[in-house]
């Protein structure tokens, strides 16, 4: 059994956990087996952004199959 | 005065301060004096959650009796 | 163009994030041009606080005139 | 559902994994519901001991009782 | 010349050599040209295996072709 | 031989090295065969007490008894 | 919006500088949408090299398709 | 409630517990409502000083006005 | 003796020394008795830029006057 | 009493444990009074080796002589 | 100019002062040129001493002869 | 094979290379077997030099002799 981490930075205009859910369902779309999740920053952009932009920066965990 | 620390993991269905506050309520209920906390690590729990399981990795000090 | 960062801590009784935006917003009203800001640290007050004192040490970068 | 962890330092005159092994076992006579550990730290002990003594400074995680 | 680097987590029941050598082993089987390994952390899961579960985080860098 | 670590915080209002023994002396009232301390951090308090208190951080590491 | 990270060292027998230019030109060959750039880590290889070369290892972020 | 943290770097020909005590002198001159110090780093310049210089580079936490 | 360390982030088109120039230059018109200045961080920004705009991230230390 | 730490790379064809030994052999070979060791990182090399090379970079404490 | 750095651990029954001042006395008796120090650690030994030994590892920088 | 880091800090009125190839230089003429340098650090001092001295400390990996 090998895991693979990749990192994702989701975003997100309303609260940190709305970013790591952001980052959480991009990696569930496109890889299976995703089997946890570490926080790695957490941050706020407002030069790019209307307003303010959480970002959450994870480390995104799954089990490559065989 | 003398404080310990001790390192506890909250979980929650809910949020990354559901996840926090469950592990402080756990040390309020057995430990006296709970005076500070400190956030280690935040983290998601895939595999063995039905959904994701929010997770806090904190740091609880509390002052010793003398 | 020169940025210049610097280190607040902001306090909430309600949550990370809102602990967060007050730091934030307290940059916001006394430096122009904000551009982004790093968290650095969570935490929670509890011995000065009536309830849990959520805390977010953020580190906030600003353009400086020329 | 709350977890504690806990820093112990196994000992062996063999090798690295035998160190983590006797922490393991340590933790696992005194603990229930050890869920997984971390080794924080190798080292090898050359002064106290007669041979060369393996140490291994791993942090147990274990699920506290509701 | 670029390499790249991508991070694997090996698994073994046996030792955290075993481990590291079965994220190589599955790195040499998916790439070409592979250089060198970093072992970031080593751990043993105690929860979803049987019995013990060593594993092996190693970053695996390779050369790319150009 | 299997060692434990706990953290501990000691508090003076004369110096780091009063704070630090201060934590070693609670240590070693309240545990059998401490062997070396570690200094994880010094800071001064000066919110809580009329005066500076100088704070050190300690990890305490002790030999379990078989 | 989301981004991904990855990993890649560049190589220069030149200096530094072109190391990390050797990395992000390789990046934008191969990436759509290549964000920023943060470097992780400087070094020089003398072994292999009939010369020195300055080798730039860096984290590429871009931001992923929806 | 927020706070800022400033980096200030105290000297003493004494002791590394009076090079500390320098920068909070200076800090409390200059600053009101000096809460908390965070000790970053010692170290002794023989270079520029006729005799040891104890540096204590320290942050320090105070409560910015509404 | 004194001193205070501020943050600042220079930016060049050119290279990171000239990055870090830019941020030197930049606290040498505003600030008497700067001392000595460490990297912290260099980045390269593409989002924002034209072309590769290299940052360095350095602390300024600068001896306070009596 | 004044102690010297050198950092020293042992390789080996086997594993990580023969890979430390190497360095310690190779310490007490040369220097008196080796007391403790400290591993700083474990790595493979495969480009230099026909097979894998285990490597140790590893701390080696020893006592001064008056 | 080229400066060389070495790690050495004084040793006191005294202070943490004292045991960092005992490293900089060895290396100011065996090296020229010693221009600064950098504190590293610092720690106390309670089972190979008979009362408590304080120690301070320091990094020593001394100036090279051309 | 065993290879010995030392850590040198180069120093340049130039650029961080040159200062780098300065420490690297010395290593070269004093070393034999030189195979990798790592940098560790990037600074500049402005109080001992009539100008900017950039300043690089490096670790340099060099093999023993059997």
């Amino acid at each position: 059994m090998v895991f693979k981490k990749v990192t994702l930075i989701g975003t997100s205009p309303e609260s940190f956990d709305a970013a790591a859910d952001d980052a959480i369902d991009r990696a569930e779309e496109t890889l299976e087996n995703v089997k946890w999740v570490e926080v790695e920053e957490f941050g706020v952009e407002l030069a790019r952004a209307a307003d303010r932009e959480y970002q959450a920066e994870v480390t995104v965990a799954f089990e490559l199959e065989e």
